[in-house]
């Protein structure tokens, strides 16, 4: 696992992330104000999109906008990760600002999702220190807990952290965890696909993914020990 | 829980569900044939599609046909559920037939997706009993299991099953359980609605989630006790 | 011909219409405001869309959400159901509100859009009423006449009212009347399957068309001679 | 009402109708063969399209590409018009051929619809002379009959035979007959504009159209004793 | 090269351009009032849309309003148009005004984006003359030149001016040229059909086409020679 | 300029190009046959796709996938890209292969256009060698000629190659140009950007940009003097 701050100049948090053979580049744009329905609220919003270029793939996929329309899986992965960063960030003391985290799957190994979630929240702690620094904030710490995520399979019976592509499609369960550094649980999403799994599997899932997440919460702390990678007003600390 | 079989006269399975004040419409529809690209292949196919009737929802919703876009919680439930029912069917079993299960919301008070995939079970049971009845299935038992499902939520801090429209959506954490009739799982997905949650309340949940799933297979299991609703060719059985 | 009202609990009506083998819900949904473009006009709105479950027909039909657009079949009927009833209301009594309603067939068996409009009817007064006793009401009585539709067709070169799905598709003309309880008329649209016909077969048509709306309207008046199947508050009378 | 035949150079038919201050060009084009669905069937196809330049109107209107969605209103009057001329062909006559119309207005002032079947019928018979002389008939005679179509409304009090768009827009009631020359019916849309209207009225809307319709079948016919516009092969008679 | 002014009774200007075989009419609306993002800037906008009727083409083209989605060279004939036109205009001069030109391609035979932009000016220059007549023009002249455009094409190695479609067709080179009256460049596009060419026939090429606009020019001042040809306020001269 | 050929693992050419902070990810992945219209043509088929990545611009830009359809500008490149590239390479020695080229803007600061294309010619190059390699081309040298393209403007009256944003957004004059690395022409783009340019400046541009693509190709050259960055058969040299 490999986290690159300020990959894009013009976004205020840009990570790749880079898993395996996974890359996902995760973008936190950041627009002062709020969509007209939320105005006056006092509240902030935060969104998330998933994407994967075509190109990405082992065999290209066509490309969505092209087709005029978004599929199911991308539409159901862009609402996850909006989920999941939404659990670690306080909207009121984010103030009125919208931050976008879009995630562009560069090359896909198998656990696109997961390390999607781990960069954008990367990627949003950077938006959240350019939103201080600019003194946009409507309160100093809006973030209340890291969050990150491993997808967790069972291929032949055993347990297995973060599977490449090849014997993800394999797996006869599929169990996604996006949790905290301290471990409690953001979302499970567990599936057997096209097979049934007993709650004692569930239970070695959920261990395994857990450790995993505990694991990426340490380099993501590491990533972000450095110093903010673009430029910021003076009075910033 | 109130299921009636025979609902509507064309499908070949339909169900409506009623679930509190939920209400759902569950139709089984067979096309002997598979789409273009499976055929020869020998497997049949099953697929779903969820959707609302404007009028269901306490305040009118857009219709999605006139938004000329499916949304993104639509897409989500319907690949739930097709995932769901594929768990139970042996597609080499059903040969090459295709059964298309709609979900239609009359009604929404809540649990609309585990209602769904609870009738969707019962419907596609009659769907099989037609194909068996016409000779066409490749296999006399294409189903192995019985599948169910419940939401659990948490509210002020307890463990509550099926909860209404108006205190799941004051659910601090809400999850969506699919299981076989005897405990085994199919799909888990808890979700922290804007908060976290510990690993015990998840297993609290799943406890109450497996006793739940537990008691709607017996009602899925008497509603089936009777004869198929519908008429059917004599030398059927 | 049978009516129920109060089918669903969210509407501010609700009406299942059985004609036949054929069921559609229409429901009327009510919004205090007009859309935008008509705000200060002192005018209501009213909207009407059609659609049909997939699961309604002998061959389970193509979900338009899912194809992205509208048909033309569809668009033609929800204009005209729409048109119809307007034809029963004064907008300026009705004052700056909006009724929106929407009959989705459960069960085709020909006579969809004719049983649409007669149910939308009623629907409409029981919405009207939920208004006047919010006290919404421009004016006390903005509904001026009774509406009611029938289809009628010629098989075999006779004139038959109503026609079952399988005759209907063998007509050589077919007509649908919209009319009022006093025999007036709305809408009259006479079509030639393919065939052509005689202005004498268009009176003899119209003779059973009207004789038809009699009945209907005999019916709907008996079905709203209940109290309205919901809560209102204690002042309404 | 004046007819232009041959106003374009690449259709078997084009037909410009003038009507007054209405202008609609009519075209109609030939492809041997027909979908696929229908091959082998032995039987030609006739489809309609209309629509209208966002410049024909009063006030500009929206180009429905643009909008990425076509109107209600374009739907019905596009299926009208494919109704329409269906009813003088013998698709059997026609062979596996296909005809496209495509009816598009170039000018708006009332009475589009009506002034499009008129022409429409012209360019199809020029597009069936163009297929005789190609040899490509199944049979040589597949128009059974005349088309033609008329609005008819009622202002002031009085019937009035094809309005202008200022006079058909205050009209109380509006009809639109489609009738062969020997008057026999093909279609009657009559509809109050948020009014009722007595059978007697009706009655009288209907003298009056097939008294038009009269007159404009002998248009036709004296526009069509011209030769065919553009070039065929010298075989042809 | 033929241009007949006030072809359509409703736009401010209209144009029919007649060009070998090719013909377009060019229509240009006006509308009192920018779109909402330009509010209150005092400058003026226009817009330019491209289309081609289905029946204009040798073989009949799908309508792009069918398809619910615009093409790419629908698009980018359109985005030059409007970028062409808008080279000669003043929007400041203009005024809160819009104007919308519609190209719509009655008949193709080559060369129609360029006789789009030719006739496109002309119908632009009588658009303003009915806004200063209408006293609406924040400036007495908005138009600061006259602009016209030719392609130019290599067939078989020799540069000729405006081919028709089936020399187009078969061309190496094709060059589109918008420029002024006075022979400065608007807009130079030059695409090598799949094949590469010298400076050299660049040159040649745009020396052939200067010399066609410079006709052009004289073409336009002549039919602009005459007086508007709809009704003005009498003040205007 | 820099150029990163094996950016992605999955498609057979996969360039990174940087110019200036401008960054375009181009890949080409090869399908073994042809779109079904082509197929036993013994023909090649070669389309591009430009995008750019939410996060590539100063400002966010919608997705174009959200939106449902793709603009103007979008579509304008892709179409430039795919006819710049066909210019090179000979179809027929292809055989009936399809190379789609995905040129993906990571990052924007002007130029993502002629950058797009001078990367997916490396692209390109690397594809036809993996195709070279797997012995699926008709023909040894499909590849005639190396294409490159710049951008060039002129700022306050000066003539300037490949503008970053900030300058090309205040440029007079746009051109772009693609052309081989014997200065022969593929495509001239020359645009006033609401100014007009004489035939001078044009030329002006013209010697400016021709240096400039000279430059680009050894830069091209160079890169593709290494080795093919992935694995390929043992036989292919």
């Amino acid at each position: 696992m490999r986290i690159t701050r300020g990959f894009q100049k013009h976004p205020a948090g840009s990570v790749l992330v880079e898993f395996g053979d996974t890359k996902v580049l995760c973008a936190a744009s950041v627009t002062v104000g709020v969509p007209r329905w939320r105005k006056g609220s006092g509240l902030g919003w935060l969104t998330a999109e998933y994407a994967m270029l075509p190109s990405a793939t082992n065999t290209r996929s066509d490309r969505e906008s092209v087709r005029g329309r978004i599929g199911g899986r991308t539409h159901e992965i862009s609402r996850l990760i909006g989920r999941s960063l939404r659990a670690c960030i306080d909207l009121k003391a984010l103030g009125e600002n919208t931050i976008a985290l879009d995630c562009d799957v560069i090359q896909a190994d198998g656990g696109t999702r997961t390390a999607a979630i781990t960069g954008a929240y990367v990627a949003l702690v950077d938006a959240v220190t350019w939103l201080a620094a600019h003194g946009k904030l409507a309160d100093p710490k809006p973030i209340s807990c890291q969050v990150a995520a491993v997808s967790v399979g069972v291929v032949d019976g055993r347990v297995r952290l973060d599977l490449p592509y090849e014997e993800d499609s394999r797996a006869e369960v599929d169990t996604n965890v996006v949790a905290t550094d301290t471990g409690t649980l953001i979302e499970v999403q567990g599936t057997g696909e096209g097979a049934t799994f007993s709650r004692k599997t569930l239970d070695a899932m959920l261990d395994s993914a857990l450790a995993g997440i505990s694991t990426l919460a340490t380099i993501q702390a590491e990533a972000l020990a450095a110093p903010y990678p673009g430029a910021l007003p003076e009075a910033s600390a």
